[in-house]
């Protein structure tokens, strides 16, 4: 439940006409939204006044039969095509074929959810009004603002750098001391072999096109877009024209270079800006480059992600764990990524911190011991089935949706629920909050199931953590690139005869054959492991050749006369193996961004009285110490009471500035402070006595001034709930609002 | 008082030697240090068996008048220098003969501080021990190892990130928290205009030269001094050459580049790896450099320090203080140096983390409200003056030196004593930190004062913390760059008319005169304020010309036919004011290695046992959970208890493996968790209890197993000492030493 202000003229003007038209959908959803609209403001509705207010108080409930009515044609287009993709793979159809039929489910599922999204809250959401409070209090704002500022760049002031520390802490706590994680800190400049293997030099690029006489860059496929979207847009263009142009927005996502080459060259687009011809689309790799050393030799990246930095000290923290499985470790630190254009304020920006945990587990072993703690916890699961089916997210239990196979194991599942408990306990709306699995299609290269922790937000559903299965791609990438063992090994119970397989190459045929791509030929057929032998020579066996892929792609074909095939028995005592992973990892700013929507409120009442409701655990000052009046008699107990907070460690803010109280308030509400002690005339006289105002409730009781700082303490790291405040100590019964005046 | 422990054989044979000759210099020393030796050594002294080691309880005492008989000479010659340059000075001398006296200064500066090191006992410190246990319980390695490592880049492991993130806390709640400072996140990459301003990009360089044919790089200073060294040591060298090469070695530190090409090809210096050529000296700017975006346009680097995020923000922060001074801001980050030749492990890295302070106040107020909390702390003050003399560090009480002018004002002492109660309170052993005072021609370009704090290391005296004066330098500078007015108000008491003075230039003489420098003429002159104005004035008065420097160094002179000076009255209201800046700047990194090193201990009567005695609100785990055994009994007490622990906070390892308990005590000890908890047979019984253990003293009480982890909190967090729990509860008598056997 939440109030959420919205300006009529700029923002809904459409919706609050229909919705006083009887039977308009507008108004079918409104009411179900239960709206509570001013009488004052509604006798004015239809004029053309500007910045008319309605306050609108709104439960999300996307399970209303009238939108579902609405929704389900969009859901079954979704589903056709879903069945569509399937049908197309089952019958091994060719890959461009399914490419075209997945964009085109994409654009489907695109559809509906901006139709769903148009009817929940957020289009009422004035997201202007939150960002001049977070830029006037200076929570964040752009980087170096006095020298023209850098797009994607933000600078944390005093509250948000704060909020950012409380934060951290409390994932600290929350996720390495609870769970005895090995947290690690280690170097952002990266050496490009790491970013090799790891497959960030190749494939972490976006396709770009430069102003031939600017220079200046656009990202291709928003380039595309919005220039195809004003050709339709264009009352001259005839409608053969027009279903091209869409055709070619649905399918953007999955189209190769040469074919956003062609579509550039077919519309004749330029640059948007001068009119300018456009280069040929180029990949344009995000990580930021540098050298490392004075020789310029040494090529390097600011790392694009934290997890890297774990995984090359695998060895070092198995060890730390006494070599034993499974462990998890856990690193929170920035990263960079060179975006091409960067928007949306925190959620696409070059320089971002992430907490990433790496939970490294036998593959056999995906039990986990605390599975119970959070196994009947219900969450919103939107799976890789019902986003194909058309269908919407569900409520399901964790319990449910592992036995259901939907989450693949229970280790996975654990971490998705402490995901979710994590998100809850500092702010995050768990109405608005969803976790949505990959599909096949879109899934990172390195990662075999992911699902993202979802946030509803103004820009629509963010994804604020993803919680991957990364299976061994990185340890095995790593220990190829490097040829050092990364692997854990388990004792046998009783030791174990196994068949080893080995290729032994004849180089001179070889040699002859392949010439200069011998060299890579000889190493992939030595450094085959046992299982692959074994595929190859029944490959061998049944076509007579083995297919091998150069780095340029091109292939190569082994005969029987290249390589001959050594067996041999080996007693194994310990069992190696490449533990698996699983990677939790939580973008910083974006759930920030999320928590300041989903807190930001309006006070009932006195709509130009803005606040953040931030949970006391993340607040990034715990209370305000205000004296009544400028009263020389206020200031030593207003030193004596700082001094004790303190001592105690609450972080808090004295405001001895003139104003009334209720303004003081206001100020400091606007900062999400959420306790405030007021020091009056009564705190003179003994026993010394203080106000305690609690932020969302406004509500106000008295107090001992020596209890406070305790009480405060334990309200802030929730050991203390403001209703036991409220229950043991008198109400402070001088309203708020009054002082306001 | 400390224990160390050295290595006869390959640390201090010679020392050991000595100390049995009477009225050996060493001798003397070693009885002031009040050696301590135990029997059974010492009888084995003289004998050549290897690994012998010997203990020696030393306390450090440089003023010991034997000792002070051999620096005296050394001393005297300092003074000396430090008088021919002083008199140099005033008499106006060249800039080049002040330059070469300096040289010889800091020479001979060098030679009495390694001289007054060699009698410390930093020569029996054996640092490679330390070094084995910080990288076997992986403390911190370096980066990238698997892939052959990256010199100047270590990883933080598990106990060496929880120290830091608990030093990180430690900081933040000792100065942002109880000084209320105004805390500030900013980005990283830095856009060129900004490191431009600040002067980073002209200056923060170093000279280096290239071999030819590998491109590997050297610091040409380095270079120059081990290729001479390596020549006076050679014996067919002639004294006249040797005296020519120390006389070089000498005057390094300020030479020109051109001087320095010319020793180079003098001695054919070549590449001391390969032998082949080296290319022209060049310099090298130490920051990482980088492009900020796709088009190649925007250059940006890499932060050299995190100031410069905190001076461009100067507004907002203002404005968020409600526009009054004084006020602090903080930032805590990482920032980068490109090393042409890192060494000295976490000392000079390429990538550190820094905590940085600006402290903005009017320059008028220099005197500090809370003066009065530090003023009598006593501290070891190494001035400006003393340096100059060839004197040692002298202890005095900031308020003394405050008084006596040593240090300039309130404002900075304060800042200095809440440096030292810092570092004391994080593990920095008192006896080893000094202030020492920049002397005026090693201060970095934007300090007008800088004392650094300076902890006494195995690599020497190292500068840990600087607290420097920037008076308004980067303010102005900034201000400069951008047009943007970065400047305070104070309302007056009453308004004050004043006279504002402007040049109004000739364009069109100067435009004649000056050709292409005109227009930076004529900048110059329009944006002189009035006093920059009034001087000129008197100048163009006194010699009918004023000089300018133009950016290549040239100078052009202006007459009186080129200007004309306009004289107004102006009333103001309010004072404009550039704020002074403290800069107190803290290198975690070195603060963290300056700890291991201050708290590196071995076990009396168990050599073999080395551990860190880490203050526990440092420590990176508070405690460990023991079970006596693996029996099945013990599993729910642990796990109950390591659950009440989490419960209040406190990090913790539970360490079931086998050993024996003194085994698991001295693992623990490795890694400097401060208590332990054993659970055993008598956990059993009710009342249930378990003893606690104490790292340092190894003793043990007996305490109620429910009332541990508030004890173990309110111990960790200073609350609670040792003694007073020793003092309330049982001790506990079994001797741990005979457990380890």
């Amino acid at each position: 439940m939440q109030f959420v202000s919205c300006n009529l003229q700029h923002l809904c003007r459409r919706a609050i006409r229909d919705l006083c038209e009887p039977n308009s959908v507008y108004k079918q959803i409104f009411r179900r939204f239960t709206v509570t609209v001013r009488l004052a403001d509604f006798s004015k509705w239809g004029t053309t006044k500007k910045n008319r207010k309605l306050k609108i108080q709104i439960t999300q409930d996307m399970a209303d039969p009238k939108i579902e009515e609405i929704l389900s044609p969009l859901r079954d287009g979704v589903k056709e095509q879903g069945d569509y993709v399937r049908k197309l793979k089952s019958n091994g159809a060719p890959e461009l074929d399914i490419k075209v039929a997945v964009a085109e489910l994409k654009h489907r599922k695109k559809l509906l959810e901006e139709k769903e999204l148009s009817f929940s809250q957020t289009i009422l959401f004035d997201r202007a009004r939150m960002e001049d409070l977070l830029k006037r209090r200076f929570f964040f704002d752009q980087s170096f603002a006095i020298y023209g500022g850098i797009s994607g760049q933000f600078d944390f002031g005093p509250m948000g750098c704060a909020f950012k520390t409380n934060l951290l802490n409390t994932w600290r706590s929350f996720f390495i001391l609870e769970e005895q994680m090995l947290e690690v800190d280690c170097s952002i400049l990266t050496p490009e072999p790491v970013l090799q293997a790891s497959g960030h030099v190749e494939r972490f690029a976006d396709l770009m096109v430069k102003d031939v006489k600017t220079g200046e860059c656009f990202r291709l496929d928003h380039l595309i877009k919005s220039h195809l979207k004003k050709v339709i847009s264009d009352k001259k263009t005839n409608e053969n024209v027009s279903r091209e142009c869409e055709d070619i927005i649905t399918k953007l996502d999955g189209m190769t270079k040469e074919k956003m080459a062609e579509v550039m060259s077919k519309f004749n687009i330029k640059s948007p800006i001068t009119g300018n011809d456009l280069t040929e689309p180029m990949e344009f790799n995000l990580m930021f480059g540098t050298q490392i050393g004075p020789s310029g030799l040494v090529k390097g990246f600011l790392r694009p992600e934290t997890a890297q930095g774990i995984f090359v000290n695998f060895k070092r923290l198995l060890s730390f764990n006494q070599d034993r499985l499974p462990f998890a470790a856990a690193q929170i630190g920035n990263a960079f990524r060179n975006e091409i254009s960067p928007r949306s304020g925190l959620l696409r920006v070059r320089e971002f911190t992430m907490a990433e945990i790496e939970y490294f587990y036998h593959p056999d072993e995906r039990d986990h011991p605390k599975f119970d703690d959070i196994k009947d916890l219900s969450v919103l699961l939107y799976t890789d089935l019902n986003q194909m089916d058309g269908k919407g997210a569900e409520y399901m239990t964790l319990h449910q949706a592992v036995s259901h196979e939907i989450i693949k194991n229970e280790t996975l599942a654990y971490f998705m629920g402490r995901i979710y408990l994590f998100l809850i306990k500092v702010g995050i709306d768990p109405k608005r909050l969803r976790f949505r699995q990959h599909m096949q299609n879109e899934m990172a290269h390195y990662a075999c199931d992911c699902w993202d922790a979802e946030c509803l937000t103004s820009y629509g559903w963010i994804e604020c953590v993803g919680c991957a299965d990364r299976s061994c791609y990185d340890l095995e990438q790593h220990a190829r690139a490097t040829g050092v063992k990364l692997v854990a090994e388990r004792k046998l119970p009783v030791p174990a005869t196994v068949e080893k397989l080995e290729i032994v190459p004849n180089k001179v045929i070889i040699g002859k054959t392949f010439k200069k791509d011998s060299k890579f030929v000889l190493e992939t057929l030595e450094n085959s492991g046992t299982s692959n032998v074994r595929a190859m020579e029944s490959e061998l066996n049944l076509h007579g050749q083995i297919e091998i892929s150069l780095p340029d792609d091109s292939t190569v074909f082994i005969t029987k006369d290249m390589i001959e095939i050594k067996r041999y028995k080996k007693t194994i005592h310990v069992e190696e193996v490449i533990p698996y992973v699983i990677e939790p990892s939580f973008g910083i700013g974006r759930i920030m961004y999320a928590i300041f929507e989903h807190n930001f409120k309006v006070r009932e009442g006195d709509e130009k009285r803005t606040y953040f409701s931030l949970p006391p655990i993340v607040a990034p000052l715990k209370c305000s110490v205000l004296p009544l009046s400028g009263n020389n008699e206020f200031v030593p107990f207003v030193k004596q009471l700082s001094q004790n907070l303190t001592k105690v460690d609450v972080s808090h803010k004295v405001d001895d500035s003139s104003g009334s109280i209720g303004r003081r308030y206001a100020r400091t509400d606007e900062i999400a402070i959420p306790f405030g002690i007021t020091i009056d005339f009564d705190t003179l006289k003994v026993p010394h006595t203080a106000t305690l105002r609690e932020r969302d409730s406004m509500g106000q009781v008295r107090i001992n001034l020596n209890e406070i700082p305790d009480i405060v303490r334990d309200l802030s790291n929730g050991k203390l709930t403001w209703s036991e405040v409220e229950e043991k100590y008198p109400k402070f019964e001088q309203q708020e609002t009054t002082e306001t005046k």
